[in-house]
């Protein structure tokens, strides 16, 4: 009789689908494998769409913006075989008659602010930095905090190595910012950063450490997704869900400059008391991306003795003043790394601030990649900075 | 100097995308608003195709599986205007020229399993119970734990109520668990647990709590989503990405039934070994729906003393021996709450699991409701019963 009882409750789910839906019969696009990696690294794409006029795929696997076409054969399934392609985590979309979509065959997307997009992951050298692989994992935790410099309750995620649990060790901890357009949900999900860390310390290239991903966008609570509920529009003009929160608050005025305030005086403190971690100057680092790099070089400059270990992204530029930059001599920092691709118009501003630094001796590493401004060069940037922390150089 | 450089520094993103992208004028489809909420709780449905020769919306807001036409206007606009609606949290997704889709224009996605669909919150009374609102808000963290039983590193996430960070206060546990085609991202994102905890938490009509949501799926490590890489096709015949893992183990073989031995044996002792939890019998909870309903009732008939609190909601049918239902009734369970909907094809299974626990004294509370094996039924189910929980009644 068990055994009887077992076997009803794995066949429920499909004879629900059975009560729900009208009968018909099993087509093509039902089986079919969207995406299939070859063992020459070349993947064909394929589309159920009996209707349609025209479907393209685009995205960044591709090395130029213009979309492929898919052909379409006589059971409606249309395909294209592209590539060999590098190792690497792709995103793509589809293009149906002139509309943008996900794949409705892969369950696996992406949310780059408002834009979501279908993941591809080839595997290889390159890709295996942040590949999920059989190690210990860290847990991710979404914490909420109370902001008083922004007078709002906001969300923070917060990465905590293997191990922490169950134990009384007490960790450093990187500050780990994103860039504009993005909220705390970035590092993690685009920015892979859980799973850097994970293979890091598997490999003992980098020491366990915690790792806090703030919202940098000071009029926000939350990541628009997870934000209180959409907001509807009521009329044509209203804006539509996911819309960025205004640079101005049209009540409390110009609030630029006050994430970085609210990380120093809200996230830092809470995080100090609320996690087991090392409280030193040298227990702390902070590292930022485009709009993050601004915030990364804007809190260290105004805050020269707060950090060890500091790394500029891509960074957006920041022109620190001789009494900033003579303030952070002072101080010392362990590790100033500037990083930026070289086919990013942001290059200049990241070759000055070394420029800047070099002038008042403050050591830095600069560093120059192939590459524009892309979550696939912050991943390897992040790869890169993570075994320097919280050693001596 | 210092207000230019803050200037740039937000312009940064639309000048990298003006570097990447070639001109083009800005057309309908880049400003519209997909969907629009009329103060008479209709919504309208837009999509920008010029291209295309039918678009359909279909999804759970509709009273019938057939989906509704969209209309084409000269702007290449399509739109329809549905409801009213009633207040509740509804998924759609448009079918252009026979491909399904989610909404391009709306950030705001949900997965149920393989399926992804866009989301339309229409706010009201029903609805209310899991909207986000201004209240404080507990952390959901993804945990990581040893399986022994399954031989696994998998994954589970744990609800935290407001307040318990930097307290002392030890918490009662409700272990919440999914149905067949869910995981342990279930109850947090299609369950909305999290909100119906903070709301019914806030306005003090269920006590702190701990919830735990486990992943049901004895063979699955961790959410496939989330699990490891896209597993790619290498032929034309392998699984597609987040297929779900056959019921039998290919090399321990039947693995039924291991679930519910590893939430005893791993789930609890880790939670009541790495949180400040209450340990006693009267401070645990259980509860799960369909096939997670059946893994509630065997847990409990196979360990009658470990739960003071029960649910099943629309569960799999489980028919327990006598010798289980007097086991249980020695052990007087505080609460065994039994819900299922009318149109649900496992309502006799529920009626009959109420029956034999009447035969044998078992005090339990028999709710049938409205509607059939849906995520609408189980929310509200969870929020009449979590006010319930570790109680005397």
């Amino acid at each position: 009789m068990k055994k009887l009882t077992l076997v009803f409750l794995f066949l429920t789910p499909v004879m629900l689908k059975a009560q729900n839906t009208p009968a018909r019969t099993i087509l093509p696009g039902d089986t079919l494998t969207s995406i299939r990696l070859w063992p020459d690294r070349k993947v064909t794409f394929s589309m159920y769409a009996p209707n349609a006029n025209e479907i393209t795929v685009g995205g960044d696997f591709l090395t130029t913006p213009v979309p492929e076409k898919l052909n379409k054969a006589d059971n409606g399934v249309w395909s294209v075989t592209l590539g060999p392609l590098n190792p690497e985590l792709y995103s793509y979309t589809f293009n149906v008659d002139g509309v943008k979509l996900t794949d409705p065959r892969n369950s696996r997307t992406k949310r780059d602010g408002t834009r979501i997009e279908s993941v591809l992951f080839v595997p290889g050298e390159a890709a295996s930095l942040y590949e999920v692989k059989d190690v210990p994992h860290g847990n991710v935790s979404k914490v909420w905090y109370q902001s008083p410099t922004l007078n709002l309750s906001r969300r923070m995620y917060v990465y905590t190595p293997p191990g922490y649990e169950g134990s009384k060790t007490k960790y450093p901890v990187l500050y780990l910012l994103h860039g504009a357009g993005g909220d705390e949900d970035a590092w993690s999900t685009l920015g892979r950063a859980p799973q850097i860390l994970d293979n890091l310390i598997a490999e003992k290239k980098a020491v366990p450490m915690i790792v806090v991903m703030t919202n940098g966008n000071p009029l926000q609570s939350v990541a628009p997704p997870d934000g209180g509920e959409v907001t509807l529009s009521r009329s044509p003009g209203a804006p539509r869900p996911g819309t960025p929160a205004p640079a101005v608050n049209p009540v409390n005025g110009l609030v630029m400059g006050k994430f970085e305030e609210s990380l120093v005086h809200d996230v830092i403190p809470y995080v100090e008391n609320n996690y087991r971690v090392l409280t030193k100057t040298e227990n702390r680092a902070i590292a930022g991306l485009s709009m993050g790099g601004g915030h990364t070089a804007k809190t260290v400059f105004n805050n020269p003795g707060l950090f060890k270990y500091i790394a500029v992204f891509s960074g957006a530029s920041i022109n620190p003043s001789e009494d900033q930059l003579k303030g952070l001599k002072d101080k010392n920092p362990t590790l100033f790394w500037i990083g930026c691709g070289v086919e990013d118009r942001l290059l200049p501003g990241s070759k000055s601030l070394s420029e800047s630094l070099n002038k008042y001796a403050i050591k830095n590493i600069y560093r120059e990649t192939p590459g524009g401004h892309t979550w696939r060069n912050w991943r390897i940037y992040l790869s890169e900075i993570t075994p320097l922390l919280f050693k001596d150089l």
